[in-house]
């Protein structure tokens, strides 16, 4: 599995990273830490001292620097080397990589590539905590397994039938229908009315209702997804295409997801998800938070189960259905954007 | 160190194979989940989904069948996919093995070597819980060492005398006499006799007695033990020969032991034991148990330290004593076995 | 990195050893059991049973000799296997290796090398615990990382400015000047004046003094370690030279510190510290002890840290500095003894 490196990879909530706390993550096997500068703007270094790779994540800010605290090299935010205590002369390779850092939608956003290709327009659209219009709640999880599990899982979403049966109580629909799907540029766009349902959040009720759900699945691994609930007829009557989410009457929610690859065996996935501020209020995000932790850990116990049988069968294939088309399509842009990258695609371990 | 795979394996308690409750083991390091038919027959699949390698004891049961929990892949006992969501065909290779299962004397028996060769007559002839002439507790240890070592620890009961100087206050006969053996077709037969020892479960009266213990230790790895006490005397009486354990006058009791291979560095060990319900009753089998526990602790600590040794020591080899001779007959049949089925010998990694 | 064989390593604190309790413990990868024979004097034993590779840490001492309590073997301290229980031969093969042993300055030493070249001369003259002159206290730590890394560390006191900024109040007086080094025949002497210091231990008064810091640091990895207050302006007075520490007039202490490389990747830390009797008493050795275990789980997070850099980056060299002279000078003294032993250098996995 090929992973793309001219990408901007989410390392944290933005809230997360505090001033004078710096912050260790690795992203695509690498150490990498984090800090606030004194003026507020990130920095982002290869976490390893030249010295004697201790790593700068235990390391002190100091204005817009960053001083290791093993034997005290201070690094300003290019990562050069610029005070050896006890040392007028600084060879010319005491210095270690950089990497473009930036905050945006309350993520902090690395890019893995190139210096020179780094380009902002390349951030996923994600919704932000304090974008107006939306109530989220948020959280991140621990994977003990590598990212394309879980962006396969997010691809398809046939499992919601069965993995989640019982948090989302999702019917079997999910499962028996097949979801529009589009390429885009650096994605995969899926689309999916799920006709006659219950109504969401009021099961009780057995009221039913036609719901429509669509995300963009985004290089390198960030899915922006909204959801709209109509009434019945609705999507016959809209000949099964997309709907305005505007019109909808019942619930209408949105959810930014983000999976970095942390390590070849271990990532690290990111999540917000709320109502819309005019189909609900904290209230309806802490309900929708409360089911959205449950259906997570089953997807991580899944997962992790996947990977651990993965792990002990030497190169077993895996034997693709018709629900593994996004997946399917999402994977083959990656793996050609990384031939595009200069040089040899790079493979994780 | 070769295995067998032309043998029944004892995979789990039948009493821990619930209905509707699938149940993940590994014999010989190959994942496989058993369930409970609707029909309370046994099914045995390879425990790895052929879609992408979810493992189906995550699974649901559905009357003969199991369904993966993942995407909802349908199974049957054969391990044919007889369903795929969503999907109106179904691959040719969409099948995962099936193994041969079935229930005898309290314990779940997998075949592991090929289907057509499954002889249920090769059953080693375990004493169920449910026997009438025996008063049996049970229970089962995993260990983080390879069945071998506990196989070669069952072998030589020399150990008694030093891993048990405490728990069973097992005298020094055990490692100072060597037993009786002999080759069986399919396992080593071991006896001994221990001449003037404390009568078992009362030492405080200091009576002598004349003891007599002797298994069969058959392939895969089955030990079904018979003990009896006599009045002294009684061992020269026989000119060492085996008695008739009906003649038995003290303690009798009867011992099943099963050591599976889990993975290369890892087993499973189920046991019962407990007197002849004409030697003791329910007091008695509990006591017994108590000390059963400890010893077998014990022989845990040892055979854990010994695997870590081993570990650390690269082809560090074994120096032979006479008391090694029914492990070597043992392992050279174990060997000898492999060899002759099909193919190549398999080896765990 | 090699480590050299012919040394004298620290294997434990002598009353550690209890009369009764084998003791097991790896130096250089190697497992070895230590234990104290019936008339008080050490063993010390290839830790590997010569017939199924049990350890004989479970073993039961026999007056000066050791049983093996899986099967029975009898060793004595030579390593010979003198007993075989039920068998009447014992093959001359039947024994493990033996290793120099002895008790000195509260320590308990092991000769890893050849055993004709063991030579107690070369034991560092530690300061045991029963001293006359100080009042010490003393610990151990373990390690998750090599010794080399420790070595290093102890050898550049460059790190107490940052890594014991807390914990040990010192000042940026350690990283921004450099110590007077000389080799030794078998190590490196550092001493460091600290001109205009705070007092050490009663900071609060701010009144200044000079301090001398000077240690020896001897294969195969032993600190042995002077510390001296003086009134400000003595380093000036004596051209920073070493003064006498007898002449201290503010807080004079010594310390014993020995760093084992157990494993490749672990090691064992010994240590003991506290003032001379003329210059404190057990409150000031008690007060000591207390910032000192802070200062060495400092050390730890950080070496550990460093470690696990280590270990995900192939090969990433280190970029020495100025600070780092005394570790290069050892580390080729060690290297060079390594080469001058008997055949190839032995080199850790």
């Amino acid at each position: 599995m090929s992973y793309v490196r001219n990408a901007w990879y989410v390392a944290a909530w933005a809230h997360d990273l505090k001033p004078g706390a710096p912050l260790a993550i690795h992203i695509l096997d690498e150490p990498i830490v984090l800090w606030r500068n004194g003026d507020g703007a990130l920095g982002a270094l290869e976490n390893r001292c030249v010295h004697r790779l201790a790593p700068l994540s235990l390391g002190r800010c100091e204005g817009n620097k960053l001083r290791c605290m093993y034997h005290g090299l201070l690094y300003d935010r290019d990562g050069a080397v610029v005070e050896i205590p006890g040392q007028d002369t600084i060879p010319a390779r005491a210095r270690v990589r950089s990497y473009p850092v930036t905050e945006r939608h309350s993520w902090v956003w690395v890019w893995m590539g190139e210096a020179a290709r780094a380009d902002e327009a390349l951030i996923p659209p994600a919704v932000g905590l304090d974008h107006p219009d939306y109530v989220l709640g948020h959280g991140q999880l621990d994977y003990a397994a590598e990212a394309r599990l879980i962006n396969d899982n997010l691809l398809d979403f046939s499992h919601l039938s069965y993995v989640h049966a019982n948090s989302f109580g999702a019917s079997e629909t999910w499962a028996r229908t097949r979801p529009t799907i589009k390429s885009l540029e650096r994605g995969v766009h899926v689309g999916q009315w799920l006709e006659g349902e219950l109504a969401p959040g009021e099961p009780e009720t057995e009221k039913r209702v036609d719901n429509y759900n669509c995300y963009d699945y985004l290089v390198p691994g960030v899915l922006l997804m909204s959801f709209g609930s109509y009434p019945v007829g609705t999507a016959a009557r809209l000949d099964r295409q997309a709907p305005d989410l505007d019109d909808a009457e019942g619930l209408r929610t949105f959810s930014s997801q983000a999976v970095t690859p942390t390590t070849a065996r271990t990532s690290r996935y990111f999540f917000s998800i709320g109502p819309h501020r005019n189909h609900g209020d904290e209230a309806v995000r802490d309900m929708i938070m409360g089911v959205t932790h449950r259906a997570f850990a089953e997807d991580r116990t899944m997962i992790e189960a996947q990977q651990r049988v993965i792990d002990v069968s030497s190169n077993a294939p895996f034997m693709p259905t018709t629900a593994d088309r996004a997946a399917a399509l999402f994977s083959r842009l990656v793996e050609k954007l990384a031939r595009e990258e200069d040089g040899p695609p790079r493979r994780t371990p």
